[in-house]
């Protein structure tokens, strides 16, 4: 298994899923004669955090997972969005960061020392992190994400979250 | 990084993680004085799947992850629970059968090639498998399962969906 394409290659696939869904978001509102902005504030319930917070979460969850594996500084993204065309830049700048990213600077990522900022003085190894911190976040907010359009009504399924498997022909 | 750590182990915590929501649920429930059993058929979309089905999907996908991984039958759960104790049992099964693969069962287990029923003459190999498909699949529908008594009220939090992290005192 690689850290890489754990972090970096799948996240990405999954943020350009997120991409579509949005796309499918906007085609909705377009059709309602409403504004795609109106999701930005979205909630699932009225103590959870909205649509946009979802969509930043998931970035800044990628974005982490690549940069802490990788033994980068990640570039600070301020969660200022107000708009889908700004959170789909938010998702764009997040995919090019990860862009950046080579595989050879994962070679000892499951045993780097990784500190975590709400947790002071404690720290976990690289495969620790994205084992139980980075992959469960990630997806909570990207299917919470998926969710809230889903149950506005926009017509996503699960094609548009799955939207990547390597296959080969059936050898055997 | 271990397929049997990312898949067994982590998959439990997390199903763990999912048992106590629903005695949160459980006890929401009985504090509103209407059955527990409400909440399997609550869905977020007239069109998404009930809560019963996201259990049985999250269960689903780790035994059959488990048990694909580690190149071994997976015993057959029938989908019908009605009731919030048939879907605990289900859940308590589920990581029953998950205690009986060994780790030693997983070695080469990235490479083992994975046939998918829902993709006829295709297949993957364990790593794209547990990377692309398993891992996704079950946190979409431990998360919409969340998501499904948090929007009815029930007080889960982050600290119910991720429930542990292997730390150590920071050395640097």
């Amino acid at each position: 298994m690689s850290l890489y394409q754990d972090s970096v290659v799948q996240m990405s696939i999954m943020l350009r899923g997120l991409e579509g869904c949005i796309d499918k978001a906007i085609t909705f509102a377009e059709a309602k004669e409403c504004s795609p902005d109106d999701f930005v504030g979205f909630r699932l319930a009225p103590d959870m955090r909205p649509f946009a917070f979802q969509v930043q979460a998931a970035c800044d969850t990628a974005k982490f997972a690549g940069s802490r594996l990788a033994g980068v500084e990640a570039p600070a993204f301020e969660d200022t969005e107000k708009t889908i065309p700004e959170l789909q830049a938010r998702i764009r700048k997040t995919l090019a960061f990860l862009e950046t990213l080579d595989e050879g600077q994962f070679a000892g990522a499951a045993e780097r020392e990784i500190a975590l900022s709400f947790l002071p003085g404690k720290a976990t190894t690289g495969a620790h992190y994205l084992r139980e911190f980075a992959q469960p976040n990630f997806y909570f907010h990207l299917t919470t994400a998926y969710n809230l359009l889903r149950s506005a009504g926009v017509n996503v399924g699960k094609r548009d979250y799955l939207t990547h498997m390597t296959l080969h022909d059936l050898e055997s």
